[in-house]
């Protein structure tokens, strides 16, 4: 679908998807582009985020965050660029991050956005390594896992927009670093490109003994965005007092009902934890985690690769992918032009 | 079996138990009452503990314990009172605790004896309230589940030797204390006498529905002595920043192969933790326990019961009722005559 100028495209949650999201559980509309009211901001959305976490809201209950209302549009982070602004701290051209949802253009209250500077990072970086994924990797990593050099680090989904930041961090830091990741392509980016230690491919590697080999001083901590069945593997190869943020569920955010976790005899025999960790906790120390983040950027001490679908049209589709593992790197999607690249 | 003044008497393990353990995997065997050593003492068993993870080191493979060698005394802690020393700090007559075993006498090193002074509580509390399962009571919920004042906690196995203290210990700390026990006359012991201020009877009571009903604010801390479907039931009411020392998993001591976790989906949204514990590694900090507890027993705060079984013959038996929940209170057996009741 072409882009119109006189038009808003929408896409909203049409049906409470059961299992994978299916194409009929989206609706993509067009709607007349919304005016600005008093305080608010006219947006056009640049970039979509994608993220796993979008799963949860599709469903009626209780996930970590509130759920979609039916016929609304779907949310997400977007990086847009104001159009017109009606608040004082905006003006039009101006980059903005904020949660503009799956549309082309949206209305937003001016306190709800982060002015973008193109100078520092590419502003689509305010959706991955510069934006909440590359916080959740940073204080799930340091706050949780609290990893000393010469430790060692597993991660699973270690090629995604979280994984890659945490396992690099984890480098920084001085450990050994053990990713998991669904292809050999992706396997090869985090080893020769980011500079983990090894990383098994879960496709064609038996896991547990893919971990000894690799993790011959057993773990230490285990960066979880998966959950399942590659927990209760790592969770046989944990050190004394091994740590283990739990970030995400990717493994079971598809299922009609969750399915039993691991058995936790190990954390009771090495003394181990798991903790669950929600980005939002640490909004009041995101300061750190720029000053950090920017500084490693600029000293190449911080790769970063995005996976770009152009068109919202092809959002739904996409996103069923990321549940897949089917996305190499951030998956976002391409709403609108941008005139910084 | 009557006692026999110049012959031992020691239960050795047969077989490694398949799921529950059967008698035929014990043998009780008559020997000769040993001779301490240079630096030994000969001690006469009076009391034995029986604990739940006396079922992992009948196990081949790793527990927390080191397994026992087949055709060798079972392990446990005992109390008992010195006949002959060969060590300095001990002289016959002297009451002591240690890791005397599953039988009537037993030769010890001076160094792994811990001399007990009848006045300051009875000598059998040496093996509950004032020893281990008192200590993994007091440092798992106070170190791990951190209970505030008006906070509320759960308590699994909660007439148990570990169960009672811990929630005695919660009420002290300011809680509202729930239990969950196995009978009507565990659950009415545990409010009448330990002033838990509810307790759930979970052969007859459908546990999310009492748990939601005596818990109106949420569950801060669940102290976990049982995982299995207790575990999994009690997520789904945890609130925000849940602690959860994962203390015992009575529930799957005799599973043939470890049965799957509870699902973890609420560890991530309430930013809950999970966390091992084993009561050895506080023993740098023993004496903040013995400080603490033995002025808690003198006020009253503190009670205690005692589950005596008569007879070392009995302590298979034994042993397979306390993986059942048979017991009602700290069970240990009396091996040998205690001159000071």
């Amino acid at each position: 679908m072409a882009m119109s100028n006189s038009k808003n495209q929408q896409i909203l949650l049409q049906n409470r998807p059961v299992g994978e999201p299916k194409d009929t559980d989206f609706a993509l509309v067009e709607t007349p582009i919304p005016e600005p009211g008093a305080g608010e901001v006219l947006n056009r959305t640049i970039y979509l985020s994608l993220d796993p976490y979008m799963r949860g809201v599709m469903n009626a209950g209780e996930s970590y965050a509130a759920p979609v209302e039916l016929g609304s549009v779907m949310v997400g982070g977007t990086v847009s660029q104001v159009i017109t602004s009606n608040h004082p701290q905006f003006s039009e051209g101006d980059f903005v991050t904020g949660y503009g949802g799956w549309q082309a253009y949206g209305v937003a209250k001016g306190e709800s956005l982060r002015k973008l500077d193109p100078q520092i990072v590419p502003i689509s970086y305010a959706l991955g390594v510069a934006g909440m994924p590359g916080m959740t990797a940073y204080f799930a990593l340091l706050d949780i896992g609290q990893p000393k050099a010469g430790e060692t680090i597993v991660i699973s989904a270690a090629s995604g927009a979280v994984g890659a930041v945490a396992g690099q961090i984890a480098k920084i830091k001085g450990c050994r670093v053990v990713g998991i990741a669904g292809s050999e392509k992706k396997c090869d980016f985090v080893v020769k490109e980011l500079g983990f230690d090894a990383c098994i491919n879960r496709k064609t590697e038996e896991l547990s003994a893919a971990l000894k080999a690799s993790c011959p001083q057993g773990i230490d901590v285990y960066y979880d965005n998966t959950a399942g069945p590659i927990l209760e593997t790592v969770l046989q190869q944990i050190n004394l007092g091994a740590r283990i943020p739990l970030v995400g569920l990717i493994s079971q955010y598809n299922a009609e009902s969750l399915p039993p976790g691991p058995n936790l005899m190990p954390l009771l025999v090495k003394r181990a934890l798991i903790k669950g960790m929600l980005v939002t906790d640490y909004l009041p120390r995101q300061a750190e985690f720029f000053n950090d983040v920017s500084q490693w950027l600029h000293l190449g001490k911080l790769k970063y690769k995005e996976d770009v679908v152009e068109g919202l049209e092809n959002a739904p589709r996409a996103f069923r992918g990321l549940l897949q593992g089917e996305n190499f790197g951030k998956l976002i999607v391409k709403v609108g032009e941008d005139p910084t690249r």
